[in-house]
């Protein structure tokens, strides 16, 4: 048993809210973790939810007050899943009060934001204070294992970069208005929701980052009934009150890759029978890689090298020898959507306990911000290329 | 929160002891069950190890008795995870002591075996103690929905059945020998591994009991080099020191559904590429099914009323009406080989709660047991037909 | 312009005389062939149909009388497309006439006649005639492809083969009675009709013979609505009268492959939304094969060499270096079903120019047929292990 | 039999010139056409090699003369497989020597050409002479049966297309130069020679046009070793001498449609893997479909109206029923590349012989070439959208 131990404060409590307790309470359980890991406060705004939750998810506290939790001597990681307009102010805060912080994607709802966020990471990294952004697909074994592949150059210089991610909630005209499709609450729709994932993967992956883009951002439905009860995602819609929708469906770019590449991406919630079709194909000089999401378990890699007998391989990225997978179950045992959760709090107690950098940073959240902000700037623009610009 | 507590333990520690605890742990997270469930004891072999998984799955405490522990006035539920030829002296005795039993897959390693067992669950029913078998891959939404979809009769009368379960970590003749290849402890290799899951399968989905079978068992490597060191399921070999296989490395058969359909089976542990793949394919009058364990969340659905846009669909098991998955993530994210465990825990402690009966019985266990011990009959008898019989 | 020409008869103006049309038409136009080949005389039962199919497929002339036309001086090969009951008795003839014969698949309807037709064809062979049967599946460059693979020993030893061949046109208890039902005209239903093809593509990948077969036949619906008129292969069912199928839906059977390995076989006519569903697998000590005739321009193959990076390799087999293909389209530009009549052709055309042995020969298609008929003796047998046997 | 013969001549004996005459030679073996065809003169630059090919394709005579062949009164058709900077001057002249008109795509490589084609058309419809351009990808029997679905309101409102069309002969930087990759000879590279199959694909299925677009056009290898042999679209290359690349690589371009809906389209030569690889995807408000050119048998459909059962059907399109397929071979029995040649010539003749507009028209053709125009311009302006624009 490690000697160490680190308290955990998680502010939020929704969907990321618990995918991120599955992560904390799975991981030590699987993992051998260098230090123990407690889950200590869970923070929420109204006191019975939020000690439901706290039972519900294994929160040793819940507490309504989230600045007073973050003061606390005895928390060491504050995890941040509040929506996003109120990553900053949390984050920041946590910083400040010299906590590791897990910042939920995307990073912020704006660049100014996402700006101060970095410093403030910056400055706390200076007093081995360690903040990390939560891009979970990072952490799916098959992107672990393509991001392998095209590190050792086993693709060549990437030429071209194709990446969708296809939803179909908002494909019927009917379905119900939801604080997700009012911009003052979400910031953005497709785009900033689902975009932020493919761009982040798309850097990820080919290591380079997004020079510039030329894009644009649709809204097929403006008026859609007012929801009259909450039922998951969606509800119950009403027949006779609308609302406008004010964030984008649908966000469509092209874009220019550091190192010489192109890209397409589409971030789409209008798309019937896609799911969570989270889809990328990169083309090197020597292979292609495609991933997808709705097959997680799997990469397929044209290595074009084989010659004759060249043809993409399914790779099952079950084997014990792959990123992550040893700690689970035997080959072919499939791994699914919040896996990434536990990877991730495996890699966030490393990295504080080796006092190390954890990975995706601030900085790389900021980019991914920048390049989602020169989309709607290219798009008010008539698709015109805007570059993403750096510090 | 339920009134009702429901103390385990879990006897066995191994690759099952891991899944098992993780369903244990998960279940109450995502589910309302209809008791409390607390997770008190493990049970194994050596002292330190029993300490140590406890701490490691999140048991409160480890014991080195099982009978002991049976015995305990504070433990109602005994979940039995030791190798199969221990399944029934565990199971009768907790089943004796008036515990609700949940066994492992395969029921037991012979026939007589599982009559025994069937015999103390029914004792046991009369005073309203519960017995399952654990065959989780029922409860894979995918396959509950299967199910449905034949319950309703939407596939009409079932004609034909294949089955397969495919696994390669033996199609290397240098691959060391394990105890799984030694008879005495293992009692059969593919057919009672893997061929138990493809027939309790195949009986679960169509409602029929398979009556005679027709089949042959083969041993392709008859001697391994001996194991050095223990490495997952398998391990280092010896350049010098070879053992005897004595189980089977493969098992096929034909079978005779009591509808009047037929089926062909077949289980092997030598199809190099296939790690975990378990794959029916049902064949009925009016439509046909497909399910594939690597790629759990997904049913294939022929449905010949289509016309002329008939296709097999392929149906994304992951809606929140699609059995088990409104507890989980929204649509499209996907869930892997160890959430059947929690779906086994729900289930289970629901008919305990219910006082209902729940599913599989161990006379479902002892009709897949049954099957394979015709299997060894019929391969011992020239494959001629042999019938399964029954009590 | 070759020298040499040769003349073809073909007698028969079915289905198959339509597909060899189509080959012996195309072939020249593609590759060039070592012979001018004339489309000669089509054969038929009646003037009027045989006129218009010698019009419309490109034949110079038509005839109703096969004897006569075998007898022609003009006339170097003979191209057998006639029902299974007649294969012998035309191929002998032709044979005896000294021309080179071509018999559609399967040889013939017994073994019996199909040892005839061997011997037949070895008294030919010694004046240089030659005789070669239709199984055009092994022409599909990616069972070509395959067949090399394996040759070559990148699979290693051969330990499994899985083979199915599944249609739907009969899965509807309501679908009319053909002549294809009645045993008289059609021999066998399934099993010769499908299972041939299985059969022969397993001998031929593995370059191994069936030794012995358990397996079983299955006839599902007994009596069905007499056909009143008809309708591709199938036609409008009568509404009072019914007729007795005395052929057989299906056919399972298990086999032993000559090197040591097994092998299941299922043909089918009732299994929905499988249109022509020929699938076969191969597992041997280093790698496995999958062959689809459903997607026929992809071989999948697993190199377990490939190690972590190991994965089912989808070959697109449509590239220049790939057997036949260099003369037909670019890469990516798919063949279809009739290509290998085309292919047929080339190798026939070659080998009698050549003054070799075309394959595969009257003896394969003999050993095809004992296979059939010791699943037929199994299946009346309870079952059992029978030897397919040999000369 | 016919009364009434069409006899054709076809310019132009490269790639399309054996693709099309495999069409005039097999459409009337399948299909009952209106009129009896003759394949009466091919023509080509010089002699011997012309003389070659009539033999080899099947035509009547040969001639170096397109002026000369066109102004014949025995030639009704004139079918241009010459390479696009001639195909205006050659359908032009046809046009007007009053003989119908069949243009390989694309239309032209201008705008202004192209104009002046539909001119000349309309000019000769007048006196019931007809022009037709060769998208023969439309008559892939699943891209028909996707248009009639969407026609029928299936889908709904269509929001967003896309499509992509991806080859990989480029991707090695040392592929030798050919004159494809000089804008003199080919007018430009991926663009022309993929783009218009996409955009002409997405137009005919979603039944609207192109309205504006927004893209880049890339070069990734801009000097390539010379060619010293042609060896099928490549050769050997030269390993001292270089020659400079003036044409596209790749082209990247969103678009909007007609009904308000937007597209991405992507045309490549460097996607390793990708042999042919064209892929066209549309979601409707109710529905979607997926079309793959390299499994061109299949079409993949989602109906939204399924419910709980719904998934991407995959519809095997070789039913009788399918579009075009009664006339080939029983289900599942695929079609490949050419049939779309022989459907082409179907489509034609019928036109003809009922004296009705054949499609796609010259100004389907124009229609796409404004496309491509409008990218050009699109990426010299900095990707700003850019309207197609009309006659």
């Amino acid at each position: 048993m490690p000697d160490r131990t680190l308290r955990v404060a998680m502010v939020g409590r929704g969907f990321m809210g618990a995918a991120h307790s599955q992560g904390w309470r799975t991981a030590p359980r699987f993992f051998d973790l260098p230090a123990h890991v407690e889950m200590a406060v869970v923070v929420g705004r109204d006191e019975a939810g939020t000690a439901a939750a706290a039972d519900k998810y294994g929160w040793q506290e819940a507490s309504t007050d989230w600045r007073a939790t973050i003061a606390r001597d005895d928390i060491d990681i504050v995890d941040v899943c509040v929506p996003g307009d109120l990553h900053s102010e949390v984050s920041i805060a946590a910083l400040q009060a010299g906590k590791h912080v897990l910042c939920e994607k995307p990073l912020a709802n704006t660049v100014a934001e996402a700006e101060a966020m970095v410093a403030a990471a910056d400055a706390a990294a200076a007093h081995g204070v360690k903040a990390m952004v939560g891009f979970t697909y990072r952490r799916v074994p098959a992107v672990q294992l393509a991001r392998q592949l095209v590190a050792a150059g086993d693709l060549g210089e990437i030429r071209e970069a194709r990446a969708v991610y296809l939803q179909d909630w908002l494909s019927d005209p009917e379905a119900p208005m939801t604080w997700r499709l009012d911009k003052s609450a979400a910031g953005s729709g497709a785009l900033g929701d689902l975009g932020a994932h493919i761009v982040d993967m798309v850097q990820f992956l080919t290591g380079e980052l997004v020079s510039r883009v030329a894009g644009t951002v649709r809204t097929f439905t403006t008026e859609r009934p007012l929801l009259t009860s909450n039922v998951g995602l969606s509800g119950t819609a009403s027949t006779t009150e609308r609302g406008q929708v004010t964030v984008d469906d649908a966000a469509l770019f092209l874009a220019e890759l550091g190192g010489g590449g192109v890209a397409t991406f589409e971030a789409t919630r209008v798309a019937p029978g896609r799911k969570n079709g989270l889809k990328v194909e990169l083309n090197g000089t020597k292979g292609s890689l495609v991933f997808d999401l709705e097959d997680l378990n799997v990469l397929s890699y044209y290595d074009a090298s084989d010659g004759a007998e060249a043809g993409f391989r399914r790779i099952l990225v079950t084997e014990p020898t792959h990123p992550y997978v040893g700690a689970w179950w035997p080959p072919g045992h499939m791994l699914g959507y919040e896996h990434g959760f536990s990877h991730q709090v495996v890699d966030l107690v490393t990295a504080i306990c080796k006092d190390e950098q954890p990975t995706p940073t601030f900085a790389d959240g900021l980019s991914v911000q920048r390049v989602l902000d020169a989309v709607e700037r290219s798009s008010a623009d008539g698709a015109r290329w805007t570059d993403v610009g750096s510090a």
